[in-house]
This record gives C-alpha cells, sequence and structure tokens, in this order.
C-alpha cells in the first residue's frame, strides 16, 4: 500500500438522498487535486449524469488505491468484506451521524481527506472471520464477516443446541437462542447487545457471546483469533437454526451442519484522519462521560 | 375448592415412554382409595386398555376437582393455562427430573399424593397474563400464558423496534430482538435467561426483559401486576415480528400491531405436598451450593 | 393527612451555597400565602438572620404539615427516615439536577409549589426498610433505609461468606463482596449498579441484589416486602464486614452477628406535582430515547 | 529453561495440616528419582525434622530448576509473583480440589510428575501485570499481580471516582465501587465475579472490568497488554481508596495518586502435565455440563 493515493474509488449507501449531494461535494474535491475517480455501481446510481468511468464491485479494486465509502456503518461492513481480499483501503464518510466505523463527518470532510491525501492518516487494519458450512462431506456455504458471525435459531420459539469446539477440544454444549461469535469490529455492534465486552481494535481476538443462555454459568468467553471455533447445531425434531454474517447475509441450517469459523488471512485496512481516538469514538457512542 | 379431592383428572405428556408406566402405578393408587378417576385424551393414549372414562381437555374440569399432570414444567404450561379459568387445582408429577411446577417425584409419588389426599398440602396460587393483538379496530388474537408473553424479532437478523406503554404511560421505545413480559413463575424460566431477575411466586408483579437491547441503559423492569402493558410494533419495510405465549402459542404480527398484556382474573391453583420449599427447589436447580 | 397543607416545615442540604438562594424565594412565596414556616436546623444554618422559628430535626414533625426538601437525593433519604415514622408528607425541590426523589426544580418552584398547596398533587407511599443486628441475645443496632441495606466486606480484600434466610427458610449460602436489600426506591441507586432490576415504587417488594457474587449462578431475587430477611456474616478470622443503610449510617459487624431486614410499618408519604410521571423520571435519569 | 528438570524447590501452603502428609509422598517420590530437593521455608515449617536443605523464598531460585508448589491457587499465585523474574517454572500440586492453576491432584501426583520429569508436559506462560503508584514526583509503592490489580472504595460507604486513561488517552471518569484490571489468568477470578468475560491465557490482553459502576453504560474492556493503564483516584474530602494486587498485598491511596499498570516483562512459566485442557478445567470449575 503506497500512502499517496491517487486513484479514488467510490461507493455509497443504497436509497438515501442525502448521499447525492455528499458524492458531488466530494467529486469536485477530488478533481481539483487531479485524481483520478471511478464510481461503483452504488455511487454511480446517485449520479446518473456523471462521466465518470463506473465498474461494478468486484472490478473497484482495479481501479483504486483508496475507497471512500459514504454511508453508515453498514455501508462500510459491506464494503469492506469485497475490499479486504484486494488489500485496498477503505475511509468512510458518514451522513451526519458518527459511526465506529465511518468516523469522517461530511462538515469537516474536505478537511479531513485533504489530510488523508497529503499522507497524514492512521492506519488501522481490521480482522475479518471465514465462516464455511459443512454437511457431511460437502462444504455447503462460506461467506466472510468484519462484524460476527451469529448461530441462531429461526422460525421457532424454543432455544437451539450448539456444541462447541475450539482447536478441536470441546469447550460445552449449551442451549440457548443462538451464539454470536465477534471480531473486535464486531465487538460494538450486536455482541454488546448480547451482553458481551468491548474488545480494543488491536487485539488478535475473537469473542463468544451466548444467546439467552439456559445455563446461568455460561459466560462470554474471548479467544486466540489464531483459533478455529466450530459449531454443531444439535440434531432434533424441530431444530431450525441459521447462520447470519454482519446481519446481512442467511444460511439456513439442518440439525447436524457443521459451522466452521476461523479468522481471514486478508484484513481491512481502515484509514482514519490523524489524531483518530478509538476511546472517544466510544465516549460519544455511549454518551460516556468525562465525568459522569 | 373443597380440601378432600374425590374426582381426579389425568393428564400426562404425550409421547414419553417411562409416562405410562407412572400412570398405571397412579390409577392403581387412586384405585385402592376409591377415587373417581377420568383419564384427559393425553393420558388415555397411554393407557389404551383402560376401562376408565376418558374425555377432551375442554371437558375435564367438569370431572374432576384435582388434576394430576405426569410429565415436565412444559405440560404443566399448557394443562396450567386449560385449567385456570375453571379453578380446578393441579398438582404435577415430574418424569425423575426435578421441575419448578412438577415437584412431586415418581418415587415419593404415593407417599405425597396421599399426604395431599389427606388434606395436608400447600396451596400456591400462579397469576397468569392475558395477551391480545389488536389491528386497527380488530382484535386478531388472543392467548393466556403462566410463564411469559414473548414478543421478538421472526425470520430476520436485524433488531425490531418497539414502543412500550404502561397503563397508558410511555416507558420507551427500544431496539432489541424482542421482549419478554413474565409472570414470577416465567421469571425462572425464560426471562432468566434473559438477564431477567427471580420474583418470588408470591409477588403480585411480572417482569419486563428486553432481549439483547441494543441501548446499554435499557434494564428490567418489574412492574405491579395490576398494570396494563402495550406495546407496538413498529412499521418498517423488513419488520417481521411474532407474539408467543410460554413458547408454545405462536402469532404472527404486522407493524402498528398492538399487543396488550394484562393479568388474568384467575389464577391457577398448584397445589404442593406439605413441606413445599420454593427455595429449596431453587437451590437443587440451580445448584447453589449451601456453602458455596 | 389534610390535603391542604398551612404549616411547613424547610430542610436543606449541609453546605451547598445556592441552597441560600432558593431557601429565600421559597420562604417569600410561602409568606405572600400567609403559611407558617418553621426552619429545621440545616435550613437555619443558610438563614442565620431569619426571623422565622427554628427547630431540631426531631421536634420539626410537631411544626408541620408538609416538608419541603431543598437538595437532592441524599438529603431527602436523610429527611424521610426521619419523617416516615410521623406521617408528615414531603415535597423535594432539586438544585437544578432533576432526582428520582426530589423532582420540583427551582425553576419551576413557585409554580408546581402553588399547584400542591392548591391541593393539586400526586401522593406517592415509599416503603422503608428496617434493620437491626443481633449479637447472641441482644440487639446491638438498629436503623432504617428508605433506599437499601447493604451488607459488605470492610477493610478487607477478600469476600465474605453470607447465609440468608427468608421467613426461616434457607436461601443460600455464598460469598461475595456484599448483599444489598433495596426498597423499590432503592432499585434505582446502588442496586441497579449491582446488576438489580427496576421496581416499580407501587410494588409491595424488595430486591436482594449480590455485590460481586463469587458463584456464577447467583440472580438478583425480588420477594415479598412482608418477608423477613435475615443474613449471618460467617465466623472467620479475618471477617471484618458492616451494615449500612442507604449509604449514610455504619455499623461494624463481628463474625456470627445476624442482621434482619422487614419492612417498616410507616411509609414515607412523598408528594408530587399533579403529573408526575415515574417513567419519565426514568427516561431522563438514564437518557432512554423515546427513539433510541 | 531445560526440560528435564533435576533440582526440584518446593513450597506449601501455610498452616494446612494435609499439607504434610502430601509432602512427604512427593518427598519419598522424588528422593526415588535421585533429584535434589530444597524446601522453601513455608514447606520446611511442614517438615521439622527433615534433614533436606532449607532457604527463604528470594534464594529459592537459586536451587531449583523447578518449584512444585503444595496448595491452593492462593499459594500459586502468591510463589508465582516472586518467581516469574527468575524463569523457574512452576508446578502446582492442590490439596484434593482442582484449581485453574493447581491442576494436579494428589492422587495423581506421582503418575502425572513422573511425566513432567521425564520431559513430557505442556509449558503455559501467563502474563503479570507491575502496578506503581505515584503521589506527586514519587513513587512510593510497587508490585506485582498475576490475577489482578484492584483499585477499590475502603472504609466508606460511598462510591470513589475514578479516571482512567489508556497509554495516554482518556477512557473515561467513571464513579464505581473500583475498577479490577486483569490478566487472563485472572479473568477467572474476582473479574468474572464483577462482570467480566473470560479470557483464554494465550491472550495478549488484559481486561478491565468496573465494580457496580454508577452509570449503566459500562462495560468491560479488553485492551492490548502492551497498553498501559493508568487510573487516577480524584480528589474528594472523604475518599478513601485502595491498591490490591492478587488479594494479597494492599496500598492505601491518596487523593490524587496515580496508579499505573503495565504487563511485566517476564511470564510465570507454569508447567502441566501432558493433555492438559483448559476447557476441561473450565466445565469442571464452572458445572459446564457437556450437555446442560
Amino acid at each position: 500500500m503506497n500512502n499517496r493515493f491517487q486513484r479514488i474509488g467510490l461507493i455509497a449507501k443504497y436509497g438515501s438522498p442525502a448521499v447525492g449531494d455528499t458524492l458531488r461535494r466530494l467529486i469536485g474535491f477530488l478533481g481539483e487535486r487531479g485524481l483520478a475517480v471511478t464510481l461503483e455501481a452504488s455511487a454511480a446510481e446517485h449520479l446518473p449524469d456523471s462521466p465518470l468511468p463506473r465498474v461494478e464491485r468486484p472490478q473497484l479494486a482495479e481501479h483504486a488505491d483508496l475507497v471512500i465509502v459514504v454511508g453508515g456503518d453498514g455501508t462500510i461492513l459491506n464494503a469492506g468484506r469485497s475490499l479486504a481480499d484486494a488489500g485496498v483501503p477503505l475511509v468512510g464518510v458518514n451522513l451526519g451521524r458518527l459511526g465506529f466505523l465511518a468516523d469522517v463527518s461530511p462538515d469537516h470532510m474536505t478537511e479531513q481527506l485533504g489530510q488523508i491525501l497529503a499522507g497524514e492518516y492512521a492506519r488501522d487494519d481490521r480482522s475479518l472471520l471465514h465462516a464455511s458450512v459443512h454437511r457431511g462431506e460437502d462444504t455447503v456455504s462460506v461467506s466472510d464477516a468484519l462484524n460476527d458471525v451469529v448461530i441462531h435459531k429461526w422460525d421457532i420459539a424454543r432455544m437451539i443446541e450448539l456444541e462447541v469446539r475450539i482447536d478441536g477440544r470441546m469447550l460445552h454444549t449449551q442451549r440457548a437462542d443462538g451464539l454470536i461469535i465477534a471480531t473486535p469490529t464486531g465487538s460494538t455492534a450486536y455482541a454488546l447487545s448480547g451482553g458481551g465486552p468491548i474488545l480494543h481494535p488491536s487485539l488478535d481476538a475473537m469473542v463468544l457471546v451466548p444467546i439467552c443462555p439456559h445455563s446461568l454459568s455460561n459466560r462470554p468467553i474471548v479467544i486466540n483469533e489464531a483459533s478455529e471455533v466450530e459449531v454443531t447445531v444439535h440434531a432434533g425434531d424441530y431444530t431450525q437454526a441459521q447462520v447470519t454474517c454482519d446481519g446481512q447475509i442467511n444460511f439456513a441450517l439442518l440439525p447436524g451442519d457443521r459451522i466452521r469459523i476461523h479468522k481471514k488471512a486478508h484484513s481491512l485496512i481502515l484509514i482514519h484522519p490523524p489524531g483518530y481516538d478509538y476511546f472517544e469514538i466510544l465516549q460519544t457512542k455511549f454518551g460516556w462521560g468525562r465525568s459522569s
């Protein structure tokens, strides 16, 4: 990764009217600096009359050495999963509300992107998880997650029974509504609602958070991200379960399916303006007073 | 309610082979005492050759002044909802594993039922909830719950938004996987998995327990059982939610549906052997050492 | 309790400079209405030159049929314990920051007190706890609590072992940093920090919340306020424990001491301006968005 | 560290009668193998007539390339803090009750130690924390912790206010009963009682767990063990606080004191019998059924 970005790709949140204005200001700003700009399909949709080149998501990495995403954390999750493998860094411009990932605000966009384009920025590598579903001898599904892989009941009111192994060793068999396996990035998302701890992004770790566990002695467990987690959905007449990545990709499970989760080889490269302070974002998002 | 029971109704768990033996021993024991025994359909299924009279569930109350349920807590939940209105008391015989409700063990069955039939027992009234679903001007569903009414997401990975009012006053609007409204009886079931407190059965109270709430400052709230709770499912393109009573009765919700929950006028009358000790059951079920 | 108050007693927070101004405005306002005003010592300290009669705390109830407390919740806890027995109602004026108990703000004081003095108000009875410490045959300490009775380790780093009985029945023996027994009023104070639920003030209940319990299966338990709780501090070479009421009254315990807690016969009568909404106070204090 | 141990040091729990027998069996077993055995003072106390050489704790590392500790986890915490710097590995024999650290049982002692002495064992490095207290320009206290550093209120009923910085950046200012900073080893001890997650011992991490925090949005935070934590006790008339390491070493704090915590350069080398399974210990200690 070069530290001076020349070719900029743009991704945007679908269907949000405010995005068009921000994109136009952004393109004007980038054009003044003589940078090559390429629109991914989602950004192009907001700018039907733009003469800029437009590509589909899988091709974007070939045309960009920095991708700017305009949207919320959900848009970045989606973009991040596709950009991580290509090693193209990403910076997130939010739509007026600070995100954990989208931390450039439209109001300070030109100033902060100016610094980043001048080579002043903080690089922040975020791990992704890879989840595969195994049925007998077959691998029936694979997908990635930047936040979390969730195995949960579906379409039923009762709990499911999950057997959890870590690096081949039995952790436990538990009845619960489900199990969240989250990255540090995902620790401030759904896993936090489930009672999990906050993991600093620099940690080489993932956290297992049970959802409404039947056993009172269950607790979130933080394990090494080099470990492989294997979850088996126990057989049962009425078992219905699903695996979901980042709350965006679903796959229906059958009894006996094994879900294997491990860290992906490539991380997502997030770019922040200089002075990025993770703890300040926690304070703002969670309303932690400096003297509460 | 007379304190000497003469006519005994029998309800049993479906499809559990051990039940038949226990039922036969029970019928022998009751017959020796000259008591009239009536089989509800679920018990009759286990005893195809029995000459005893058999009735459907809705008719059982007319033929019994005490109903003995052979099964687990799930069987009692089901039986309890149908017997509460008729005011017929219920005693639960478990299948070898102590239940919160089914506290007579097969091993001590004849001794403990002997005491109960001799008029020595502890009466324990348990409140039920009544839930109704309102769509525009219509009431589209009504059902009862001995444990809990749960409003929860269904068939979707994302959270739902619920507006909660108590006696007409706004409590809050929250995003969560769902909301549990539990009786004291239900406080040791699903509500406990969701992080709720244990409520002693003698309390005139219900507890609202959020499931994986998005806001970190959400907490379980115990309110007066004389209160009415109204939950509105907020409109959204992808909203899919369901209301479930005791984990056994489901009803699909539409955006804008209002679910009203209040205490039923009639309680379930549970009968325990003398010396019943609620705290001892907590200790056994939760593994609380007397000196842990 | 008459619903038109004629004789007003004033209690104030010690040592807070802003209190003097509020007291003077309050006295002017009450004087215009021709009401008899008596200063308790704490209020008199702020007004050394006032010609109004002044009395000590134990005499105040004889001179007042309504007591106005200027201060925070801590000041009201203190005043409430002494006024409950006398049956004199209390209204709380806060110092600019909404309290759970002190819900009249200085800015709306004259308007809201005007309504209350005109007989328009909401009456809100709050239970208190009575705690006594028994050593052998002797009762070595008695005190009351409006929020909570806390039995906790003191001067030691290690946990203490507590045996808890409810109405003479063993609940459990647990090792912990301590145990909080809270009223509904206290459920939003220290008990909440310890992980307890919120109890609506109308509940006839108290909650037992363990502080950092050693056993993972420990949970808060809500019991009937008619119950008596007895806690025994187990003997141990290094045991040092203390009982604290409302965080304000301390008593040092010895191994073997038994602490008995039950509801006081008299409740504190809190007076609120009309339109008082408990849930709105929860929203404000906990930052619950109406659409978070 | 050589993988064949020749010189064995013995440390034992003080004042526990069962220890003497285990020590004698152990010495017999080690003598048969021709190994040099040195008694640390705590072990010598149990064996007043033994002809074996005896040394004080600080000298033990010079005489041993493996130390066997007979006692519980508390004894190992104590021994571990003194042995880590010297790089002498440690194996723990419990007194009949499995410990997280003392995982060799007296019943299997000869078999398991035989394997370890034959070079078959699992090495398990555990990080320690170093805590120093700074008052103005002075460093007024230093100590180490294998489990946790706890900053907590002392001798007072009210909360203390703590300002927490990580690597010089403000995390937050919080009011609480205290703050636990735990290693992965300590995550299953006091931090777990405070609501913290379990951290696998292989993690390069520490966890900050607030004790009864006043703010509802406070959560445990797991940070990189390369970080430095600085906690400042805020000034206040009545502030009384203390810092405690492993529940064994106390130091009284004054308002304004800064406590700095970082990872020690040297880890403790724990030796386990072959087949050591951390998750199996969790299951046993927490009663996790394999099919609960």
